[in-house]
């Protein structure tokens, strides 16, 4: 077993301490990574105090890893010792079921395994995940990380990055299309980035005015400020897609009136609650109201492969573990941008 | 000016009654025909009892309209007198917007003009529908109908017809498809018969187990009674499309469960008040809720060529217009299989 050394919450609520805990051998298909980097995200705080689901403790979260090979098994074909390497949301999935088939791992229909506040496939062992020294993953669902892009600023792209390209790549998003982006954080800012990189038109949709200036320095086209009726009023039915990124309770009808017709609003964030919507809102305009989960590994690499061509990366401020609770704290009010990356030579 | 004979309900709530107006003379560009026959859809009961927005009183309601052309305009091009017409949601659009250009005159920016119970393009002549014996719309609203049809039977694809037909198009339900059609009334039976003519494996979901040999006879492959918990089980994960035909409350969550990764809600009934809906259900498949209102003119010609080639028409109850108010009650409790018609020769 390999000794591993974490920061964890012993118990739903608590805050992150640190904690030793082992990973299992390099089997004949794993990668082992020593973590360089990992990003935070929201949902390792939702996580962390069950606010979707009752956790596994003690918990490590973290899912936007990046490191360097130290070891690979007998068997693993495309990674080599001194690589760099990544994992995102996901370790495993059944990767026989008409989804996985696809290259849908995120929707497997037995369930994936998550890198965290999840269970190997044995149905019994937890995943732990990236706050944390080293990994171990199978070799299907580690990615290829370029050399030429920061490498910190690289670890978002695992979770906020593929969580955005996906959707904007399902629709088809791009040249000709009116693309809002309802939230400037660490989803949103990846969005706006992606959105301008495949030729859309972008409006940051935000309650903040003091953000305009960053959006627009992100690429964003336009800025509208979503508590200001009137500037909410020319935008009225103006946009071919939405992709929402919040995941605190807001107002669906709001924004069904800003789509055009045939428009989508894409969630990919989710308040944890039913939402209301207004079916008369769709009907009149042939409008839809979707979600989409993450990415697929294949779709992950895809993604990363383009960030190295086009030189995008995240927005990030680099911070030593033992600040992580302060960082939450910060990201619970929306102050980061856009996103905390953990320094792991600070463990 | 012509004078038209009707029922009218004189204020909300009110129960129909025999009424004269006048409609206005034959212009250049309009058709005049005596209806035959003309629906009885659900909302004209809606708008009676201003279930959805304030009616324009006295309303002559009716817009499933079916009947010979008996004058045109000197402008007309493509009617003769003699010949079969139809009109159904709309008379009139502004025919200059992107939506209208597009042949997609129900999404008109301005806002389409309602067969009655709204105002033609002057903005404050009230619209009369097809519970009456004549009718003058302009050409480009007028519909060409089939002598090979049923006539009668005809009358609800102005509606009901072109309601289902045109999402099951815009989203290319066909073969290969698993289509679940919930609810089988007026809609939801030509749902049935047109997801079956396009070549999807279609499953009736209905709350009564007695509907199921009527499904069968209409063409669907399978029933699943909603409310057995065993056969909503074995449903799960398994339509690509949901064509939802309640307009009554239902709950949404329980339907998104049955479909497939990717697979769309379409809604064309709509709940008054809005709906609750699990976004984690949209995002754990990349799944969506979606609307779909009527159709264009050109789809609607469309459809009823169709419909004339494949022999499809509605299944339909044929009364006097002297028993509407009969209809309405047995509508209200889903007695009626599956749509009334009245014949306007009883007026």
């Amino acid at each position: 077993m390999i000794k591993t050394k974490a920061y964890a919450a012993q118990s739903a609520n608590a805050e992150l301490a640190p904690w030793d805990f082992e990973r299992r051998e390099v089997g004949p298909h794993d990668v082992q990574f020593d973590i360089l980097y990992c990003g935070v995200c929201h949902s390792d705080l939702h996580q962390i105090n069950n606010d979707w689901f009752p956790g596994i403790f003690p918990m490590v979260p973290g899912h936007e890893i990046v490191g360097r090979i130290v070891k690979v098994g007998d068997h693993v074909k495309n990674f080599k010792v001194g690589q760099l390497a990544g994992t995102g949301c996901l370790v495993d999935s059944c990767q026989v079921c008409e989804n996985c088939k696809q290259d849908l791992e995120q929707y497997c229909l037995e369930g994936a395994t998550g890198t965290y506040n999840s269970l190997e496939r044995d149905g019994k062992t937890p995943t732990y995940g990236g706050y944390s020294n080293t990994i171990v993953v199978r070799e299907e669902f580690v990615l290829h990380i370029s050399e030429q892009l920061d490498l910190a600023a690289t670890a978002p792209l695992l979770c906020a990055g593929i969580t955005t390209y996906s959707p904007l790549r399902h629709w088809k998003v791009g040249k000709g299309h009116k693309l809002a982006v309802l939230g400037l954080g660490g989803l949103g800012h990846m969005a706006v980035k992606f959105g301008v990189a495949f030729g859309a038109e972008v409006t940051v949709l935000s309650t903040s005015p003091n953000k305009e200036e960053d959006a627009r320095r992100l690429g964003a086209h336009h800025f509208v400020v979503t508590t200001d009726e009137e500037q909410l009023k020319s935008a009225s039915g103006s946009f071919d897609f939405i992709l929402d990124t919040i995941s605190a309770d807001h107002d669906y009808s709001l924004y069904l009136q800003l789509l055009k017709t045939n428009g989508v609003h894409i969630c990919v964030g989710a308040p944890s609650k039913p939402v209301e919507v207004p079916v008369f809102g769709l009907l009149g305009g042939r409008k839809s109201i979707a979600g989409s989960g993450i990415g697929g590994i294949k779709e992950t690499q895809e993604m990363l492969d383009f960030c190295a061509e086009h030189n995008i990366v995240s927005d990030i401020e680099l911070i030593n573990i033992k600040d992580v609770q302060g960082a939450y704290e910060r990201m619970t009010k929306g102050d980061v941008r856009y996103r905390f990356v953990i320094d792991m030579a600070s463990l």
